[in-house]
């Protein structure tokens, strides 16, 4: 931390977004050594195993927050997982934002295919490898690093800066969604801003105006009490591991939509206007079948795959458990099996009557000779933002300044189980801006992110702080009503 | 062995069944200990990791052999596992009986619902608790130790026997396979025995006369170059695993029934005449439904669940490996997904025929968007045995004596392999002679073998020598043709 003292001697009073800036350049190499210290933590909150290595990661992050330099930096204990929590030096009647992210990170499985171990971060080429690195640790750090720019070089932020850091996003935020519902008074701010997406390509930014919702499902069937011999008893005894199966061919149709009745009754139907504007600036076909390295597309017939992974709802079988997978064979038929199945939702569709929808289906099916349970993980609402905001207008602009690109705005397929109820309950803009790429491998081995584009994106961080400073200051800081809950098309 | 050497003193010129009973009654004692320490090595012959303890158990089986008293004892190498070869004391012109069993067992898991760990063979109660104390190494142990009470009591055994021990029963029997078609004549023999099989009952011995053939096949789908996230690409990209359920399900029809093409065409139909014995003489439904702990049966129409077991065939998905399968949840679409699928075949189906169709089955459903491959880790051929021969006769007088009740005749629904190509090549009469019973919990957890049961099975093969001997010396030695390819019904 030698450079931030030596520039504390440079502190003016008003904030310069290109002081800053200077800052960051200057130190992007000690920046890529933080993250990888922070990267190294086993914070997969998934796992109860790793649930020291998930506290570590917090504490680390927290300490990190404190040598910063913010004020006020509080690890809050959950049923799980603990939220980390900051405030830079208050001021008065100014404007507040507030920077979610998340610093736990998804299983590593199948760890055979890393190339390198998910928590030994190295660097190759313009790459930073590491489980976490792109999903979300890279994207929230890049926020640090910018309010880090501010107070190592001027002493007052161009705003109030809240952070909030869970623990539990890729377990579906079980305690975060508990505690924004009783004590969001704490979390109170002007706009919200999170970075835990990817944008098209490093040289073209993209605002998120709508994220798809989710539900996860365990599905499991039980049969016999032990696993059986498959010799002396199949072909008398129904397997739950070809019921799960059997149950699981049912969900989808032919031609590959989801056959759970009403399952499509709420999905918004989008216009020609719309429709243009996603194919004119989302993924084509080519580049998702690229990203995805596969021969061919899938899915629902008459949408293009951008649509299908955005405005369109889905369903994914993420696991399926049951029997013997080791090598060779292994003559059982299992007592038991199970699969964990996710929707990716869509406005205008209900996370409650979609569960209640597929639960229903799942009975009606179930054959007799074996029992069928289904829990839900967790269920997250789908998002939609107004893109006319100010406070949009405000991230554009510093999208323009941190990468010289005129930024599109894209929909993800993906979804922060947290963003809608902070959008329901706390009522201000809420801005979506990516730092990661299509490519980065989020959630599957390999995981990297880009170090360029990490550069630009703590650039777009320092001026988003300055836009939504003069943006935000000119309105109530209550926020405007219903800003955010209809999109403006 | 101090027992053994006290007996020596009783030797005499002629085969007494009776004092080798007596010898067996005074050692039981010791052949649990022994036993115990041949459950206690860990043979697992499908899993790579276990082939030194695989070969440390047939050293110690070899040893053993030797320690009995066998002259020729040998561990013949093969690509994987040891075949263990031994033959008593040679006498020109004595007929020759062929033991074959399998010191091998199968994988342990789910190891979480073992009460007591499987190489950690313990007595409760009348069981020997072990993976593998039932299936086989308790049921062959109780021939070794048939002998020895020969060996110990007297000089000569009744008729000259050789032991064919191998270590890849649970894996296919791929090499012994292998061995028997290139060099069989050194396993020349009059008869063989075998025991590895259930009975119904501790009071009601059996004869196995069918056993149904087998097709292993692992079929795997693979999409994505990398797992994939579920919400970035849901909708757009074919999941393997979710192809894999759609295969699957497409293997059985609505009714139970297999739904590949000519699948049933082989099928041999019975008459009346055997369907009344085996309803007499093979376990109820509710027997099956008790024995499998399970609510209800299951299968083809129109047959009671002990012929679904024994006079039809089936097919059982053994595991399926795919995705995601930790605590909690991870949203990937998983780049490859597999299936250990296994077909139990019966007279007159062909194994290579049925595996024809189903490949052309599973390539005809196979979507385009993933890639579908399917591999066959073993085949066999079903087994029927003409219960009308002279040694079948010579096995019911040997349960009569050992068990002291009258022997049924059933049919076994699992496969031994070797059996079908043994039968084939050797055309000699072939004695299934089971001293496992029904909830021994073969291929399941807390694997047991009921020590009654293995003293009575003791008795039954002291017995067996001595019937056999009787039986095959009074007929060719090159064994009477044709007389193991009908079954006389």
């Amino acid at each position: 931390m030698e450079a931030r003292r030596n520039d504390l001697s440079m502190r003016s009073s008003r904030a310069n977004p290109l002081n800053a800036a200077a800052y960051a350049r200057r130190n992007q190499a000690r920046f890529v050594a933080e993250l990888q210290e922070f990267v190294r933590f086993r914070s997969i909150s998934a796992l109860p195993r790793y649930a020291t290595d998930v506290r570590r990661c917090a504490l680390w992050l927290a300490n990190h927050l404190r040598r910063i330099g913010l004020p006020e930096v509080r690890v809050i204990d959950t049923r799980r997982h603990p939220l980390v929590f900051a405030r830079s030096k208050w001021v008065d009647g100014s404007p507040t934002v507030l920077v979610y992210g998340h610093y736990d990170v998804q299983p590593v499985d199948p760890m055979a295919e890393w190339r390198t171990p998910p928590f030994e971060p190295s660097v190759r080429g313009d790459y930073l490898y590491g489980r976490g690195a792109s999903d979300d640790k890279g994207q929230l750090f890049a926020h640090l690093k910018a309010l880090e720019a501010y107070l190592c070089t001027r002493q007052q932020t161009p705003l109030n800066v809240k952070y909030l850091f869970e623990g539990e996003e890729e377990a579906g935020s079980p305690n975060l969604v508990e505690f924004l519902r009783t004590r969001h008074r704490s979390l109170r701010a002007d706009a919200v801003v999170v970075s835990d997406m990817p944008i098209p390509r490093p040289d073209q930014p993209a605002i998120t105006y709508s994220m798809r919702g989710g539900l996860s499902l365990e599905v499991e069937v039980t049969g016999p009490a032990r696993d059986l011999h498959s010799g002396i008893f199949g072909g008398a005894v129904h397997n739950p591991l070809q019921a799960l199966c059997e149950l699981i061919a049912r969900l989808h149709d032919g031609s590959g939509r989801v056959a759970v009745p009403g399952f499509y009754a709420g999905v918004r139907r989008w216009g020609d206007a719309e429709r243009m504007y996603l194919a004119e600036n989302g993924a084509t076909d080519r580049e998702m079948i690229r990203q995805a390295q596969v021969q061919a597309g899938w899915g629902e017939p008459g949408f293009t795959l951008y649509e299908r992974t955005t405005t369109r709802p889905a369903l994914t079988v993420n696991g399926i458990s049951g029997g013997y997978r080791g090598p060779g064979t292994k003559a059982v038929i299992p007592s038991r099996a199970s699969a964990k199945v996710s929707f990716r939702l869509v406005p205008d569709q209900d996370p409650a009557e979609i569960e209640r929808n597929v639960r229903d289906f799942i009975a009606r099916f179930a054959p007799p000779a074996v029992r069928v349970a289904v829990r839900t993980q967790f269920s997250a609402e789908p998002v939609l933002i107004d893109r006319g905001q100010p406070a949009i207008g405000a991230a554009m602009a510093a999208y323009r300044a941190g990468f010289g690109a005129e930024p599109v705005f894209t929909r993800l397929g993906g979804t922060i189980p947290v963003i809608g109820t902070i959008q329901r309950i706390f009522d201000v803009p809420i801005v979506l801006m990516g730092f990661a790429l299509p490519d980065d491998g989020m959630h599957g081995p390999n995981e990297r992110f880009h170090l360029p584009t990490f550069f630009k994106g703590i650039s777009a961080s320092i001026w988003l702080l300055a836009k939504l400073a003069a943006t935000l200051s000119s309105q109530s800081t209550l926020g405007s009503k219903n800003s955010t809950r209809l999109a403006s098309l």
